[in-house]
């Protein structure tokens, strides 16, 4: 007999029409009386249940009459379309198995909980009907990025995530070692000896993949990251976690106008998908987590995204007669009040902001003519601001070198990535997607604990 | 002018037939004389080169005929087709700017380079044929494990790398620590005092991501993980590697049966993916890596794949006459030298050897009847042995218990993976595939560190 997911029941059921199919997954209600009864089971699979009929002829009907919420069953019977009723189809169970009883403790019944608490049961959360959604949608966008990538031709490149090198020059990281914490070797001038660490050197995780992906970008024309980097910022906000997934592009022979069209594509390919490919959730999400989510999502895939100067920017903030917490003067690094204001009021769509001061960018960020400011963009989108964050990469070895001296690097740490510059360096661009940040964006959900399956944050690594 | 890619030109030449078109890419090898010239630019996007032909007209003709080796230049030209020629078309320049100069000490001339050298200059290394192939059938690859798990309805989980538990209860693992290392600080009673770390306790880098992907089969049936996994074992040998991805689906309401089945779909789905996308890069390897290479992955995907126990497979090892470095005996873990002996001489096809002893296999493997071995199994392939390794999970929560008291674990340890037994458990399976180790498979390269972009080993952590 054909094993059958709930989705391909819900995608096809005319296909199942009148067949004997047989479906599993756990109970999420069940009502029964002296000679019939209802299960409504869940796989998993998609975010309906499927409404299961049983009745007194059934070998096992008074075991099953009285099974527990989160049983497992295996059910064997006929597909019946039932038009007009409240769900599409029922399940005239002919057999049911008991794969596996739920004990009465079980913490998900029906009543609703807290996301604090549910954090708590990381390992049962995905049963409930909102993290159910919010991981399937996660898997979804997850292959929507590859999928956009792969088909531009873009090469799919694991950049290392230990490291020796901190990409930005700045940056929280977290050690790596394998010395025995309570018998650290020392040199004889008594420092640390990292010659006896397992790699011979400091190590630390990585916080970005960008400068290898610079590497592979010169090699592939057009490569991308997509795997977990780290923070060990402590700070205890619901848009930080310690551990989380990052998508960063990085493009070469392209300028900044290049980066900004990808990022653009990118953004409306992966909204796209998920409007298409998960409806049944998008329409919870709206219902339940967040009521402006799908007409913002519609808005978004379909707008031409607006483009505005940093120095124009602050203009239009110094002129608009908002009050903001945070005053605004050119110099600023733009805060989500801000960034809000303009892609929702001013602009009313999403907003590319360009040519920040070099003064609250990165090193590797390409220096304008005006020696001032270098070729970044932020993407802010209604509804939380900054998206992504891009830039143009400084290709001129000289202007590198000058730029890592200002700020005090060393240039020995970087001698691979300035040889990048050496030999056939071209004009390139690259940015950086925020994964969690995505999934917050297309789910409404507002905490960034609650699109990770077992977050890690300050204080926390359970499970 | 549209900005064409070389795979696209290969795959569409008659497309752009005499059009005016613009490549970027590094030069490979440029011939010049006095009045014209050729050069064969690559963007990594494809296997092959395109030809340039530059002429005298050109208004930097005598800057563009000395141009070095993996300079980069975009040339915009006229696309004319050449049937009969040594290649199918080549593109007339009409202009050609330089990008970016390569300076005369560029380390990867025309002359051939040992793996061991190239290895050294990991940021240039993907700019040779060899690596600029292996890196693009890795994106391949990964996109084809993606593709064939979302088609079947899988959620890709993405399963914490920081993790206070060790999933195999062995295993040697990566500390994480943001403690000052100078000045680690203790407990009244002189111990380390992990509540001063960041999580509040002590934390290591993953192994495996399998228990928690247990506990999301268990909520979307069927589901599989791809991120990287850590090993600090201290082992110098060209299949292992420090830092290396792993994809491991889990599968709900399924036995070892089904676990087989899967990986026979994948390991066939990826293979017919890579023979066709990337038939150039299979020939090369074919010609110039590994010569049995493409008739042994036509072998594999179209073979079916054999099954025998672990206890038949001894039988067989026993009576087969042959010496092998490592004798015999039912109850020892099986050696390259046998897997390769029995799916290469006896099966002469992929096999799966099940049902291991359990003293040699992990405590969450499902115990057989006969008390004595586990419901695992290997996959075997022609050429190196195990490729997969998998099992089908103790779903009786005593049985567990026993076994984790039984090997001195901690059941306070493994509370969570405990109660998925308790609130409606099913029987499940999973298995592992070393990503790394595919790819080698496909390619025919025999070291791990060079399908790695930037290797992590023991005393290894450059770039």
């Amino acid at each position: 007999m054909e094993k059958i997911l709930v989705k391909q029941l819900y995608r096809e059921s005319e296909k199942y029409a009148e067949q004997m199919i047989s479906i599993s997954g756990w109970i999420r209600t069940l009502r029964a009386s002296k000679n019939f009864g209802f299960i409504e089971i869940n796989d998993g699979t998609f975010f309906k249940n499927v409404q299961v009929v049983f009745e007194e002829g059934l070998e096992n009907f008074k075991e099953v009459s009285k099974l527990s919420i989160s049983s497992s069953i295996t059910v064997e019977g006929k597909l019946v379309l039932t038009p007009g009723a409240k769900q599409p189809f029922e399940l005239k169970a002919e057999k049911i198995e008991i794969e596996g009883l739920s004990d009465a403790d079980y913490p998900l019944q029906k009543k609703r909980h807290s996301f604090e608490f549910l954090r708590t049961i990381a390992h049962l959360r995905p049963r409930s009907n909102t993290f159910s959604a919010v991981f399937r949608v996660r898997s979804l966008v997850a292959f929507a990025i590859h999928k956009f990538f792969q088909e531009r031709g873009f090469v799919y490149t694991h950049t290392p995530i230990i490291t020796g090198s901190d990409c930005e020059g700045a940056g929280e990281m977290f050690r790596i070692t394998t010395m025995d914490l309570n018998d650290i070797p020392k040199t004889e001038g008594g420092e640390i000896d990292y010659k006896e660490d397992f790699f011979g050197k400091e190590t630390n995780l990585t916080v970005s993949g960008q400068l290898a992906a610079e590497a592979y970008a010169l090699a592939f024309r057009n490569v991308y990251t997509f795997g977990p980097t780290f923070r060990a910022e402590n700070s205890n906000t619901a848009r930080h976690a310690a551990e989380f997934w990052m998508v960063e592009p990085e493009i070469a022979f392209a300028e900044l106008q290049d980066d900004m069209e990808l990022a653009e594509d990118m953004i409306k390919y992966i909204i796209s998908y998920v409007l298409e490919n998960a409806p049944e959730e998008i329409e919870f999400f709206n219902s339940f987590i967040d009521k402006g989510l799908k007409e913002r999502l519609i808005h978004v895939a379909t707008s031409d995204f607006g483009k505005v100067s940093y120095t124009e920017a602050i203009d239009i903030l110094k002129k608009c007669g908002k009050e903001f917490q945070y005053p605004v003067e050119w110099g600023i690094d733009l805060q989500t009040e801000h960034e809000r204001y303009l892609t929702e009021e001013v602009f009313k769509k999403p907003l590319f902001v360009t040519d920040y001061p070099k003064e609250i960018k990165a090193f590797y960020m390409r220096l304008n003519e005006d020696q001032k400011t270098v070729a970044a963009m932020d993407l802010l989108v209604p509804g939380i601001g900054e998206i992504v964050g891009g830039s143009q990469r400084e290709e001129r070895l000289d202007v590198l070198e000058s730029r890592i001296e200002e700020l005090g690097l060393k240039k020995e740490d970087y001698w691979w990535y300035l040889e990048l510059r050496k030999y056939g360096g071209t004009k390139h661009a690259g940015f950086g997607l925020g994964f969690e940040r995505m999934i917050m964006y297309v789910t409404g959900i507002s905490n960034i604990r609650d699109v990770i399956p077992f977050p890690r944050t300050t204080g926390t690594a359970e499970f």
